[in-house]
Order: structure tokens, then sequence, then C-alpha cells
């Protein structure tokens, strides 16, 4: 017999603004059902980040389906499930737990398959022999784990921390086969966009908090496709200046929207509808249109 | 601002088969609010009783909005609360938490209050002279508290432990006054029915578990009044009997429906329709007409 209510949540730090309920409550009351969407905002509850096992353990005996987890918790959470699907797994971070009927909790990884169906929708004849991805963080490591999947030659991981950038390319090296990820230094960029097919940008840079642009615009040509995980604002200084120069763009607001498309789908059952989610987060941050 | 969504649930042992949260839910969906109700059964948990007070806390932090409470919680959940509605604190006893925006989780009882409002509702010219009540333990406290506010000349508490009887009887004395309560055991009851106007049932006799009457059928006469308590079946051997003799009877649905009534006003501040909930219950229940 199908459920037909549904309560989730999401952990994380500082999380009052997010959209990610309304998504979610919004598909619900077009599928019909019974769907409420809390935050459990650790910062709001004066709470460590370690509290995340705690709390997990808490929403499954008060009758949560699931829960979203977001930063600083992604990684905390992993030693507080039972199993691991396997791309969550490969990424060693979760960002989305399922409490299975009979009672085990489930890590998924829906950042990473979010990000691959934005960009599937919204850069569908991108070239991905060559991506330059800036930024080898939480975000980072999500989206290139998501461009290899799509089915990229090589993603040239650069960071501002040597090691990070290291240690990222030597994972995905692991996973996906040797060749696929290398490192690189921010000196390394205009050789490395002289040849590349498109940036994937996956630092904080461009935010409302940290504005800017995260690399020098004379590196940007109009041969490269342009692809943000920021999606406050979802007009990024980089998007702007990229598409003055022509180059196609794709907002971070795609991967914000697909990886609740996907969460949803995990802890419904349901097939979503990610057309009107789109559409729903473009209404909720008021664009006007959706931009590409 | 009103909210727009409400998270509650109930906490007990082996509360499965509880009508409540479709009470509840199915109310709110006349009033198109989103809301949600979780069963919290301590038995699935395989929790003690006293874990009622972390669960308390948990369901706060995870974002509900209240709570009921049935046994075996309702007085062990007392040294949980910031604050106790009066008549909480008269009876010593909590079915109903709301978490106020504050933070504070305040105890009420609508047990009381429901069996009350049922009562006025089912009996509204029932004399209420000289009530023999069977029956002191929670329920017992309860349903005295209420016909001794709805103006109740003196409520005879008959209870087949006599210490649980002159403890139920002294308390309401000290609050409702001298002589409005009294103590007796089951071999005063042909004297006291005699002179009776009405009897109020509160053990779990004729329950499906407990079936038969909770007094020799001999005792009851055409002149007496029967509430009860039991609402599992609707119709007991006690209701089906005294009707029988031509008794005006109240069921025990409706002390069930308005303990819902009363919890959903305090969750949502929000006025139910009591008479929708009554309806609702009943063909939830499977009952063809509203029994008398």
């Amino acid at each position: 017999m199908p459920k037909d209510s549904y309560l989730v949540g999401l952990i994380g730090s500082g999380i009052g603004p997010s959209l990610t309920p309304a998504l979610h409550e919004r598909e619900a009351d077009r599928q019909g059902l019974r769907y409420l969407y809390r935050l459990i905002d650790l910062d709001v509850l004066g709470a460590a980040p370690e509290a995340v096992g705690e709390l997990l353990r808490a929403a499954r005996d008060l009758g949560f389906d699931g829960l979203n987890i977001t930063h600083p918790c992604k990684q905390l959470v992993l030693g507080h499930l039972d199993a691991l699907a396997p791309g969550a797994e490969a990424l060693g971070a979760v960002n989305t737990v399922v409490f299975e009927d009979d009672g085990r909790a489930v890590g998924h990884n829906t950042d990473a398959t979010g990000f691959a169906a934005s960009f599937a929708r919204g850069l569908p004849d991108a070239p991905l022999e060559r991506i330059v991805q800036l930024g080898a963080g939480g975000a980072g490591a999500a989206v290139a784990h998501a461009t290899l999947t799509l089915g990229a030659g090589r993603v040239t991981v650069v960071d501002a921390l040597p090691e990070r950038a290291a240690a990222l390319a030597d994972a995905l090296t692991r996973h996906f086969g040797p060749g696929r990820a290398a490192p690189a230094a921010p000196g390394d960029l205009p050789g490395l966009l002289a040849r590349a097919d498109g940036i994937v940008h996956a630092t904080p840079t461009g935010m409302a908090a940290h504005p800017g642009l995260p690399l020098p615009a004379a590196l940007l040509h109009p041969g490269l496709w342009v692809a943000e995980v920021v999606y406050r604002p979802l007009e990024t200084e980089l998007l702007r200046t990229a598409r003055a120069l022509g180059c196609a763009t794709l907002d971070g607001g795609g991967m914000a929207v697909f990886q609740a498309v996907d969460a949803f789908r995990l802890f419904t059952g349901r097939e979503p509808d990610g057309t009107a989610m789109l559409a729903d987060f473009h209404e909720l941050t008021g664009a006007v249109t959706a931009p590409r």
C-alpha cells in the first residue's frame, strides 16, 4: 500500500532561507499528497554539527520518512547510516537520507544527480572532452562526479589549496579511471582555458557574501560554456560576464531544483514534475524568465 | 502571521488503531491547512514510558507544533513541561502539549474539556444533582472534573480500590469545595443508584478486551441517564442494556471526538467544526447513524 502522507526535513546550519521546503511541498500538492517539510536548523537549536546523529535517530522515531542533510553535516552523517547508495559511497557525502520501511537509514547524494540532470537539460549539446572545474570542496566533488558520469573526457580540478585539488583528482581517478581527472593550480588557468570546452564553477565566489569573479575575466572566451553552482544570486558576475561574451551558460538554480526533484523521488517513490518544480523555483526567486 | 502548516503527533503505548490522526487531518483539510499527525508508539519503538521527556524535546527540536499524550505518559510528562494550563494542573494529568512560539512546552487536558463538550451536546437536559461515577483512574479523574465543572451537585466515586476512590474524592473536594464529591464502594451502589440522576462509567469494562457490564443490570432503571467513556466498541453492553430500559445515554465517541476538537483548537488557534469531526468519527468507526 503506498503511503499517503510524508514527513521530511532538512538538517543543516543557517538554512532559514532555503527554498527546498517550498519546492517539495508544492510538488506534493500537485500530486495530492499530504506532505510536510520542516527545517531543522542547528543554529536555531544551538546544536553542534555532531548532533546530526541524534537528530537523525529522533526523526526516525518521531515518524519522519526521510531527511535532507546540508552543510556542515554531509560527511558527519555517514557514521549514522545503515547503508549508502553507490553514488553517495563514491562521493563520501550524503545530502538525502531515506528511512526505509524496515527502519534502516539509507544515504543518497542528489547533489551529484541533481547537477547532472540540470546540466543535461540546460546544456544538452555541450562538448565534454576537456572540462576545467574551479573548486574542490564538497560541491566540487559532487559536480565532478556528475560531469564524469555524464561522460566528460577529463576534468581538471583547480583549487587555491593544492592538496585539496590533488585529493579530489585522486579520488575521481580511482573511481572513474586513469586520465579522467587531474589537479591544477590557479596559475595554470590561462593554458587550460585556452584549450577547454567549458568551465564548471564550484567555489563560493559570486554569492551575495562573496561577490566578484572566481577567475580573471580576460581568461573567458566565446568558445567556452560556463556552468555555475552558485544560485544566490541566480545571475552571478561570472554568468553575466560569460553571457556578454556569448558563452552558453547554466545557472545554479537547476542544481538546486533537481537535487530536490531527485530527493522527492527517493522520499516518495513517485515521479516529480521537474519542469513544474523549476518554474516554481523561478517564481519563488522572483526571476521573470528561466535564464539560460 | 498565522502559520500555514502544522506538525503534531501522539505519544503513547499501543496507539496504532487511534482515530485521532484522521480526525485532525480531515478537519485540517476542510480548513485548507497543511497538517500532519504522526503516531509515536512506545511499543513500536521499544521505548519505556519514561522516554516521554526525551521524545518531547526531540519533537520540539524537529519542528513539531504540539503533541497529544496518552497512556502511560499522561502523568509522566508533567515533569518535562514549562507550564500547565489550570485544568491540567488541577487534574495532574496532561493529554495535550503545545509548543509555544517561544519554545515553551505548555500542558493542557482536553480529556476533561472534551467530555464536558460531549456531555453538554449529547445530554443537554440531564439533571446533575446526584451523579454516580464508576471508576477513579485517569479517565475517572478527567470526567469527574468535567461533570463538576458543568455544575454537578455531587459526584460519588465508586471504585473497586477504596483508596483510589478516596483519593479522587479528596482531590475533587479540595478543588470544587466540600460536599461536591464523596467516595463509595461497589456494595453501596444499590442505595446510591436508587437516588441518582445518572451514571458516568469510567472503567475499562465493556471494551473489546474486557466485555461485560460494570455493574449488576438490575441496578439500572429508566430514571437514570448513562454516560459512557468506553468507545471501542461504541455500543457497549452497558449502553445497550440502558437503552433497552429507556435510559437517555451518551456513548464514548463524543469524548474521543471533542478531546480532538479541543486539541486542534489549541494546536492551531483555529475553531474546528465539531459537528463535522463527529460525523467523520462515525464514518471512520462504521456507525451508520450517530447513536444517542
